[in-house]
């Protein structure tokens, strides 16, 4: 029986979603919760690795038991072992032809800024910027669509196979002083979306006006600056 | 010299804002800064007393000191001494004719509410509630508006001479799935807008139409229930 659940989590705690020798990952403390309730030691495999401080709305996992558990049990029995930081939104019964990984149509993240001074209720949840240019950086992002090979903003220790995805929306939305940037591609790099959007923020400061000829280089020396982690949100995960 | 200060905290990690002997409070964390800016020892008054776990947006404050500090420098300089989880956001000076407590014009507190399961990353930010009905809590807090006895949404130990106030706005805004409740008046009673809160929420829920029969009775037996302190912002504070 595979079982697929939608998961929220505040990464501030946690040293990413990778298993760590010191068990304070994400994935961690579902395998622990899967294990309490199922008594059974699995993998929980996710959608894709989320770095120390970055959050999820929606990630999505999957894992294999022998029992048949209801779905309903899946998402309390959980939520009674796990940490508050993280919670089960939903749990669906699924079998072996899906994937979290290889299943994917799209996946999206949001990057929080917020155009004011540094606020306690704001912290690791929000990039504090400055009186950046919004509609510039839309101009910017916009060149971001379609199929590009991403090799200039790839962090190293990614180990993808190709750095070309395809982007299907870069868009941004503001609401008040909050500025959300939401981008949808059928894969990210490592690190990709924090490296787009240090570039985008260089253009919003009036010190760059495109990103294209950075895209074109193909080189992560031309985009060294990274965004950080506590402003990044795994929005949502889309399968087939 | 007299500064007045606005101030934003997380109150999550604090014990409230009035000075306790063990220093945990936010009152404590500003003057322990003051101190270490100015080299006084000097007391900070607030415009009121946020219990622990309530947050601030806009708490006011004010302190004396011999010293002529820009205000520029007051607001870096208390920054730099505070945790991250206080900041101040302006400083101005002032004089003795201005008291935080007395020339208080308005008050207006945020209860933030969210429609929806238990979030990692709405913990200690928002109470989540079922499919409440917004639109007859609406109704019901519209009969808080007015100047009227508030003694059944008073808790006891607040010390105040007269439990009449004058509402002069409560009013709900939702935006997707949160839901805020504003209400402004000439001042509060202790625990006031947390009790108004629970009955509203009764309403909400379908287990009362109105909160205008509990309010003349002017007796908290009628009104035992309180809201969470966590989903409290005191949000801003007007004068004279």
């Amino acid at each position: 029986m595979r079982y697929k659940i939608v998961l929220s989590y505040d990464g501030g705690g946690f040293c990413g979603w990778q298993s760590q020798p010191s068990g304070g990952s994400v994935q961690d403390a579902v395998e622990r919760a899967v294990k309490s309730l199922t008594g059974e030691t699995v993998r929980v495999v996710g959608s894709g690795r989320t770095d120390a401080g970055v959050h999820a709305i929606g990630q999505v996992a999957h894992f294999d038991t022998a029992k048949d558990v209801p779905e309903k049990t899946v998402v309390s029995g959980l939520n009674a072992y796990l940490p508050q930081t993280v919670r089960v939104l939903s749990a669906s019964k699924t079998d072996s032809a899906f994937d979290v990984l290889r299943s994917v149509k799209k996946k999206t993240y949001m990057y929080l800024m917020y155009r004011g001074p540094q606020l306690p209720l704001l912290m690791g949840r929000a990039l504090c910027v400055g009186d950046i240019d919004v509609a510039s950086m839309q101009r910017a992002a916009s060149e971001l669509k379609g199929t590009h090979d991403f090799a200039s903003f790839m962090a190293s220790g990614g180990g993808a196979k190709t750095s070309t995805r395809t982007v299907f929306d870069a868009r941004f939305k503001t609401d008040g002083n909050f500025i959300e940037f939401f981008i949808t591609a059928d894969g990210f790099l490592y690190n990709m979306v924090r490296i787009i959007v240090a570039q985008l923020l260089k253009v919003g400061e009036g010190r760059a006006v495109s990103i294209k000829d950075i895209m074109e280089k193909r080189d992560r020396t031309y985009a060294k600056e990274i965004a950080p982690a506590y402003g990044l949100y795994l929005y949502n995960v889309e399968y087939l």
